[in-house]
């Protein structure tokens, strides 16, 4: 029986997790179905909320439990567990004053909006100062949360707990370097698939029925969860029980819904699977966003992108498009969604040339908050490191280091996550294939319930029990690195552009 | 320029006002979207967000705002508006005891589980035992908010303020003589519509798009709220830039979503016709149910069920459906919008039956709040009521006493207020079209943009500055009263069926 104490705990984290399911939903309907001349109301709501939750958690009454119950012996592994995970959030949570958090907020929104207009119209110089802001407010906030090593390591720690840049530099380099050769092989060869049966139109209906389909078979609860359109694809969570995605159709390319909706399955699978015993619970949460991209990109490319997955979904997709698809192969579509070509926009890049982008976008933040780069000096270095990696001329900032909204969202140290989620992806993977040997058959026939309760047993059910690297390790008996992902890269791609 | 007292006073306010707005949102998503494993967690959220709202608003600071505020001699007539309202809400929230408000809320949760069951079961000793334990607690209730005369007033008050038991009986028993005679003649007379043409096929998009057109030409603006699909059609706001109502297709009856759209668009303008300068405060809101009702059926009765909107709007329906509509006139439709027959159940009635149902709620709730019926004795009197006031058999108690969703959830002192409605209605219009001659005129052009004048700048924008009874003086110089429907009823009905 646990004690009052623990029950207090777990009562109260349960209503600040309440707090933050109403303002997953706030957000959610803000993307999805809120009218336009509400978003003044809405900011206002989810401060409140923030504020409110932000309030109830920080409260020095959580404080005085999490200490009576470190000094608490009776309690079960699992319970010290969200003992110990609360107090992580609990201290994090407690290093930022209000002031500072207020401040913060303020200028992201500022920035935000600074973006967006420099971005319409190509010009970083209307965005520099708002960046500068954001660069010296994170740095800021590096000090107040603590680091050893390089002050990047302390934003790192939001995103991927434990990760630094000590230990993404040597990974990232090897892969820049392998990355870019292959880039270049593929670039340099003729072998290209034809997309020229890609122009047609593809009826809306039914692109949405195959990803309702999709998603299904993938083993998606949709009495757990929803589908529905947005303007950029994205997963949230308001409950074990409320996992909802969303998916983006275009009319003009019908791989955009498909893949992103695969992906966005994938990631809703993860937060679907956690243990209905830690309901309600920090357990019942991420470990990172490495560990919930490895997830997405797992179906996404490995799965999705595999000939095994089109042997069987491109007899479905012909089904549902049979003028668009009459002449075209399996092997055809497979071709498609696998082709590779440098491209400016992160979000246009495909397996082979993503992660360059990513690791273009890493050594500038740490540049910047390690202070060997000034804000003014991006736009060059961003231009010279496009040309060394991917070999592209940029034509000016809109397409080049204004595309993202992370840096307005104040979330430096965010983008190694997609890269270290491609890594994990892979790693995974390889266990994967070794575990279930009857894999590819399987996929063939549309069925991935072996394949959904290796990622419950083994990723899912975890939630918050283990860090990221310590996943991976337990799992694969290998430390995160760059080397399952190159080398099921460099196998594909030899095959398929016969390099 | 406000003293730092009323900002702070307001902010605070503004605040509790975004917690029910995200708990309006919550209770939407519920009805629409939500995915139906998630109810459990959505009702700890919903708790959750209720409880701290509750608290933010009780708190011992905001009492003593509110006292240094009543001492305050330089606030603006609208900021003694303000304060006078909250101070209102503040006593009546700080009467209940917290222990009090969480048993009521499990004995009407426990109530609304047996209430479900019985109806389905017809099996009413199945939920007598959980509605004995609501008329008790709302006895309790009563006493603990106090009342003059009967105890039904303190919990009217919730929903009409300034009505009372004593005041309505009058009204109601003029109401019932009147009606009951109207309603014999009616059902003596052999002039009831041609009602063969409705048994067709009515396509739900066609549906649709007929509702949406209807909205927008009432005046809602899509760009501040939007309408949905849900199993009963309701209306919501989380801000006057947000406003949500919901309709409900029928493809065996177009009316119903008509009449549905129409009834809530109606609450819906009353929502988005709040002065923007009361945006997010207390005066921003509905004075009772009643005027809210008086604005859903002003539009659906005496506008929709008008002969001028159906010259208009016969020819638009026709387009969208050529086929079953192409031997039936516009009067064919009028005359079939506003057919009237006694029906068991309340939301199948029709102008002239509905009141006849509430006043034999409101008599059985008065009748048990002031002691002078058991729980026991409901189902009798209601059969006894039902013959003497529809000249109707009741079968059984599903289609009887447990029709109602109401009492389990403990709203005793609701059901008056839709009567209420219709007679606000009926007087409003009379000073409509004394104040708008060409009022038909308009509605046979689909032309609304007088009347929402009208209803804007006399009703909406007074938002919470008057209450019920005043505003209907105000307006049309008479106190509330069944004489403008009655007469309004009389007269088209004795037309209509040529009696």
């Amino acid at each position: 029986m646990p004690s009052e104490d623990y029950l207090a705990l777990q009562e109260r984290m349960g209503q600040v997790k309440d707090l933050h399911s109403a303002l997953g939903l706030l957000s959610w309907d803000q993307e999805i179905y809120m009218p336009p001349k509400a978003a003044p109301a809405r900011g206002q709501q989810l401060a409140t909320l923030a504020a409110t939750a932000h309030r109830m958690f920080t409260d020095t009454e959580v404080g005085e439990l999490l200490k009576r119950l470190g000094a608490e012996s009776s309690l079960t592994p699992d319970e010290s567990k969200l003992v110990e995970e609360t107090r992580y959030d609990y201290e994090r949570a407690t290093r930022l004053p209000e002031a500072f958090v207020q401040k913060f907020t303020e200028e992201r929104s500022k920035a935000y909006e600074a973006w967006v207009r420099a971005k319409d119209e190509n010009d970083f110089e209307a965005f520099r100062f708002n960046l500068e802001n954001i660069v010296d407010l994170s740095k800021q906030k590096a000090d107040l949360m603590g680091y050893e090593g390089s002050p990047y390591n302390a934003l790192l720690e939001d995103y991927e707990r434990g990760m630094t840049a000590e230990g993404l530099r040597p990974i990232f380099s090897e892969l820049a370097e392998r990355l870019g050769r292959l880039v270049e092989r593929i670039v340099a060869s003729d072998r290209g698939p034809d997309t020229r049966w890609l122009d047609a139109d593809w009826d809306r209906d039914a692109q949405w029925e195959f990803t309702q389909r999709l998603l299904r078979d993938m083993g998606y609860d949709f009495e757990a969860g929803r589908q529905d359109e947005s303007v950029h694809p994205f997963t949230t969570n308001f409950d074990l029980y409320d996992v909802r995605v969303t998916t983006k159709i275009n009319k003009k390319d019908p791989f955009e819904a498909i893949m992103a909706s695969i992906h966005e399955g994938g990631h809703g699978l993860y937060e679907q699977g956690f243990l209905p015993s830690d309901r309600r619970t920090i357990l019942a949460e991420a470990i990172s966003l490495g560990i919930h991209e490895s997830q997405s990109r797992l179906w996404e490319t490995i799965v999705g992108q595999s000939p095994a997955f089109w042997a069987h979904y491109g007899d479905i997709l012909r089904e549902a498009f049979p003028e668009q698809l009459k002449n075209v192969s399996n092997d055809d579509i497979y071709r498609v969604v696998n082709r590779v070509r440098p491209t400016l926009r992160r979000l246009d890049a495909d397996e082979c040339t993503y992660n360059l982008h990513i690791i273009l976008r890493f050594e500038i933040e740490v540049a910047l908050i390690e202070g060997d780069l000034k804000v003014t000096e991006i736009p060059e270095l961003w231009k010279e490191k496009m040309k060394q990696y991917l070999g592209l001329d940029v034509p000016d900032d809109a397409r080049g280091c204004l595309q993202d909204i992370h840096w307005s969202h104040g979330s430096i140290g965010y983008f190694p996550t997609y890269t270290l989620g491609n890594l994990y992806a892979a790693q995974l993977s390889e266990k994967i294939i070794e575990d279930i040997p009857a894999l590819w058959e399987q996929v063939e026939a549309g069925d991935f319930s072996q394949l959904l309760h290796w990622l419950r047993t083994k990723v899912h059910h975890v939630g918050r029990r283990k860090g990221p690297a310590e996943l991976i390790r337990d799992i694969t008996g290998k430390d995160p690195s760059s080397e399952a992902y190159l080398s099921y890269l460099e196998k594909k791609y030899t095959e398929l552009y016969t390099l």
